[in-house]
């Protein structure tokens, strides 16, 4: 009887509507009913993406269009540089390894974005870069890149800007066409208030040029094939079709919303997060906080594996705690998809029940305190 | 309130019990729910593939646990044959020539199979061939290959034999062990009654041991990855829950039937679509037909992708009609998945009516009779 809430960065609670949608009996892809959903989801992702280009969907999670992105616009021995700020930037840099590139880092202390400023100066350094690819949102330090102003700079060189918005995408605005991104990755079962197992890939002109070019070995992600039948509302290999049946419902739900009310609203949550933080004495991990997820330091004194444990066990609420050497030092919040400022006010009960068990000194109802009166005054 | 029937060679009707488990309120990965769910599918898996190895798990359709089969276990300038005998071997062959692989190509007749005293002339000319490649039902022509006896000739050598059965896992009896198999193929939309977006990937010791050298780049699909993660109960990469969850259901389903009965009513199932054909004099196209899925040659006459249209268009019927050189002259009656006798009676009575008024001749009831007969003498 007890009600759960799942509240990690993804992935994220799924409405009932599109949890129904994907249970209705399954239609075969080669049909006209699959074609005209596919072309209708396009039409939506475009408005996503706020782009007059193609959108590629794989049935793949995210890491599958992370190595999409990379071996679709890369040719043998190339160099890159990856900006690597936690454990998912890690992943980029790896696949650029897994296929023989010349991978350059430029390392970031965790919980700290990369400057513009840096990227000029590596990119002025060294003129053979290819390519710049960084997280827009690394979740696991809940640090968000500061993209417009990046693309500012790597718009104007030879070099493709390849940004992972797993995290960020419908979360945020993202104007690719704008802003002159190249490349910009995408998953389900974050924003999109999906399962996991659809992926999405962006190129710009400039990526598709590219690609033209690319000699990197690959098959089940060319997104060559797939442009070949996107043009006929379809897929190059069997699509994940409950899933793209959701993601209609999901897309028409976020355009109903409204695309800019569903990116001030994930502002406005974020606020909520830090006001409830600031008001228990809390700090946050980031010096350049996510809007996709908040990453929250365990104080002095708490076992952090503990709290995320007794949230889950004794309260029901699903966060995500620190990765790798941030196990136990931090736990993280995610505000995206599925979610309004009563799952926020449900968390931050929780947490002052658990740390009040766990010791942690505070005057009951703080956080609860602050977060309506950021929303009253300030977050309406 | 008409019903709809999908006889197509997948994707195949999903049993609703299955529809409602993926329906449920979406858990997250990390998290001994799901670890446990997946540790008692790994077990099951090993049922359906009947051995003492691990069974991958891939977050894609059918065609990335392909590349992965191919990438795993090749280097650079390896030679590999590949028995093509329709579009999906096909694209074997065109996964391993955009992996640089130096690709033989044994081309038999659409509708044949290949003979093992064939593949053992060639293995015994080239010795240089490190795999053979094929389909065990190849779908587009719904061809069955002998397999077992392949595998006798093939096992011999220091040969791979990589066997595609996305369309005959759980059709037919595939004792991966026993008949000393190397690789094989799975995917989930065809008899594990799921929506598309899983794949499956089995090796022998002889794959594995290969595997250690190969030196193809892959990354999403590196079965190194995912062999340390199952390990831990878990996969290298985001895992489709909602699908694995189904999966889970799905294989119950198929143990508690039994997979002996199992694979015995798909013959059974063949045996009464044969029936029907013969009556209504039309032929089969296989010389050696499949389990999984029946193709039948068009009568003279008659428009195939009209009769197609109109068993989906008047009658809720959607079958597979024939693809790329055998459009409009074959159509598919898929038989694998969760699907009775009733389907089939179902099916060819509705064909029935559809030939009647495209004014092909016969008796009518004809099919539907010998399907009884068939089912009431011999197929019990």
């Amino acid at each position: 009887m007890k009600k759960k809430y799942l509240l990690a960065p993804g992935p994220v609670q799924i409405p009932p509507e599109i949890l129904l949608e994907m249970a209705k009996p399954i239609i075969h892809h080669r049909t006209p009913e699959f074609e005209k959903t596919f072309a209708d989801v396009q039409v939506l992702l475009k408005e996503l993406f706020n782009t007059k280009n193609p959108v590629i969907t794989f049935a793949s999670s995210g890491t599958g269009a992370m190595e999409a992105a990379i071996v679709n616009t890369h040719s043998q021995n190339d160099e890159v540089m990856v900006i690597e700020n936690g454990k998912f930037s890690e992943r980029l840099a790896l696949i650029c390894k897994a296929f023989g590139l010349t991978t350059h880092i430029l390392k970031i202390p965790d919980g700290e974005s990369v400057s513009s400023g840096e990227i000029k100066k590596r990119l002025d350094e060294n003129k053979n870069i290819k390519s710049v690819l960084l997280e827009y949102s690394e979740t696991s330090t809940a640090t968000m890149n500061d993209i417009e102003s990046i693309a500012a700079v790597v718009s104007k060189t030879n070099a493709l800007l390849i940004v992972d918005a797993i995290t960020s995408l419908g979360v945020v605005d993202i104007p690719c066409d704008k802003w002159k991104l190249d490349v910009v990755i995408g998953g389900s079962q974050k924003s999109l208030m999906l399962p996991p197992g659809l992926s999405f890939l962006w190129l710009s002109d400039k990526a598709w040029e590219r690609a033209k070019t690319s000699t990197l070995p690959k098959f089940y992600f060319d997104i060559h094939e797939e442009l070949s039948a996107l043009k006929k509302n379809t897929t190059a290999w069997t699509p994940a079709i409950s899933l793209i049946n959701g993601l209609y419902i999901a897309l028409n739900m976020m355009k109903d919303y409204g695309w800019q009310n569903l990116y001030k609203k994930n502002v406005q949550l974020m606020k909520l997060v830090h006001a409830g933080t600031h008001a228990l004495g809390l700090e946050l991990f980031s010096k350049s906080p996510s809007v996709s997820v908040t990453a929250i330091k365990v104080p002095a004194g708490i076992d952090g594996n503990k709290l995320v444990d007794k949230l889950k066990n004794e309260q029901n609420i699903t966060i995500a705690g620190g990765q790798s050497e941030l196990k136990g030092k931090i736990f993280r919040v995610g505000t995206l998809g599925w979610i309004d400022h009563s799952d926020i006010l449900v968390f931050f009960g929780a947490l002052e029940v658990c740390l009040n068990q766990m010791g942690y000194k505070f005057a009951p109802g703080a956080s609860l305190k602050a977060i309506q009166e950021e929303l009253i005054n300030h977050a309406q």
